[in-house]
């Protein structure tokens, strides 16, 4: 178990240190162009999630995401314990992984956000978001499992810019984003509104996947 | 069959939603650099056909256009009446995709696309876009069927940026995108000849294919 | 043998299309930033590739490139009349892949290229872009024949940002760019010199391929 | 052995050719984008990257990094002599690589680097960019090695973006950077607080990789 917890904390640390670090650098570059600073956040977060599930997938699963942890109790693959145990170093390495952002950029360890991400626009945004990857995760292993990096990633690219929200579909992330005052951020006050959306969209794709990808499909 | 139905409505969905989306946003972020509003439109849906193809391939088919369902059935892979279900289940899906892209943007759930695509050249780019994409297909489903989800992806990558229509290819897409006034919009008056002219393109791909991926060739 | 060369045409006029086609698209919309343009013409050509390499690679080996041919003729792997055969072919289906270009672009269908590239710089570029496209592609079939598809589109996406010439690497691609003025383009009169140099590169690259692929490599 | 370190030479010039090229191309394309720019380097070295690993992986490790030769000797993979020679040859390898992208651009064969960077922000950038990498590295070899190749590429492709620094991770290449006066140099004089910082990270990330992904894990 304790490895595991490493694989998760760690995995969260890297994977959130790169959407917040990379979110900094393409802002700072970008010369007020967001859609050029929204290519560069793309590219580096979804080659992120190519090597952290290829690297800590056998280890834990490489969840990185209480929503995914969430789903993963719920069709019985973790035990309830052991997903409170996963979610809480998903949040503790996030945690580290923006101080870690932070420090590199040479700005304070941690802020509040303040960038406004609310309405119903963008609560479908991460309703949508977070359906389309909980059903890339269940589908993919179903059909593919080794292409899981690869989906996943994909998932997440596609999400960057086919949502209005710009796809946070993690509330662990939505977490580590209300401390950040850059690219990234999102308004302390806002995260309760996107999570909520996250957990409806993740269970209505556990729901959707046990028809759709269930054991005696046939072509 | 609903099965297959279900993958294809949600498959055209998640696929239509993802191409107007992610124009909207682009659109909105790249200030005024089309160039820039086409590198994401064309990241997040060949993105998310990697995902799409991997998941509901091994369900319906993954077919998510009426051209691909219509070369299916003339090569007898497909029942005619199954075709014009999929079909049916691709536009309903489609249009499902339109309104969920439109509402996360705060836009009118439907409106109408205003943008003028005539002309025998960007004709001659919806047939090539749709001959090159048939060709794909049937070419990777002969060779290499596990790679489908990555050579579909990279051929409409392809034929984003070289046809002078930017490749809608999908009769289904191209009602889809007469009903948004966006980035990947189209005046309904100009569907009726991108329509034409893809499925000309795919019906030329289905002849050439059967020469060229003939089971007996050799090296 | 007919269905050879038919892959090897068809294979030429869709990459040159193209390479062409997303040149003109890119620099129609790229508002002046060409390197903004280089990332869509880019992007367009390493997808179209690794289309055309897993689609027609088991038909005719995919050579689309004279240079290819001729190191396969040299390594023994093509009888010399085959490697003219497989040359005409190229040149063919690339001149029909320009003029497609050109006509859904609305343009003449033949133009003569007007940008200079000449000068010692650029004859070392498609000197170096030759040697790594012919290394990669023998180093490749050597240890991970599957892979080809995958690292010839790698090789030809580094080489249009690091060689000083955006890497043509191929004679017969560089004879159809002489044949628009476009992005893609380049003035007849310079061709000889980078065709010149792309059969030094290609030659060297076959000559250190024998050394370093030997079959009796061991770790 | 002369094979090896052929391999290693070779690939350390074609790399680090890339690095700078496209660097250079880069700058001189991008009309001040300093994003845009960084888009076309971080595109050409992943695919460099790609490629590299694949053809020359099978023959010496393809490591083109002392950093990765010494985490390799310390596991008792490579030979102290060995990677001495792995370290010339990556040397020497390089300022050939240096010298060849400056010449393709018509410039000094050799120049000194001016671009300031230093402070504690950026070594801890240097640190996570290189504990990523070798973590990267270790954990696909134990997991997946035939992804190597895609995942490397992927982790350098983040740490472009992610890292204050960009991502050098790599003592040759820093060293090689220093002799460059372009979009990817650096100042000599800051070489040895980034070539120390790479050292720590590597260490660190060899030492986490013995728990993570020892031999007896399970799920």
């Amino acid at each position: 178990m304790p490895r595991r917890l490493l694989a998760e904390g760690l995995g969260a640390a890297l994977l959130f240190a790169t959407v917040i670090g990379s979110g900094i650098m393409a802002e700072r570059l970008a010369d007020g162009n967001d859609a050029v600073a929204l290519l560069g956040n793309t590219l580096a977060t979804a080659a992120m999630l190519v090597v952290l599930i290829t690297i800590l997938g056998p280890v834990s699963g490489a969840h990185m995401n209480p929503a995914v942890s969430l789903v993963a109790t719920l069709r019985g693959e973790l035990k309830p314990l052991d997903a409170l145990a996963y979610t809480a170093a998903q949040l503790g390495g996030g945690l580290l992984g923006v101080v870690t952002a932070h420090v590199m950029f040479d700005l304070p360890a941690l802020m509040i956000g303040v960038k406004e991400r609310t309405g119903a626009g963008q609560w479908l945004g991460e309703g949508v978001a977070t359906f389309a990857l909980v059903l890339t995760i269940l589908g993919t292993v179903r059909h593919r499992p080794a292409w899981v990096p690869v989906t996943v990633a994909a998932a997440i690219t596609a999400g960057y810019w086919f949502t209005s929200s710009t796809s946070f579909a993690n509330p662990a992330i939505t977490l580590a984003r209300a401390l950040t005052d850059s690219f990234a951020g999102i308004r302390p006050v806002d995260a309760p509104g996107f999570i909520a959306a996250q957990l409806a969209g993740a269970l209505l794709a556990a729901l959707v996947a046990r028809g759709l990808f269930a054991e005696n499909d046939r072509r």
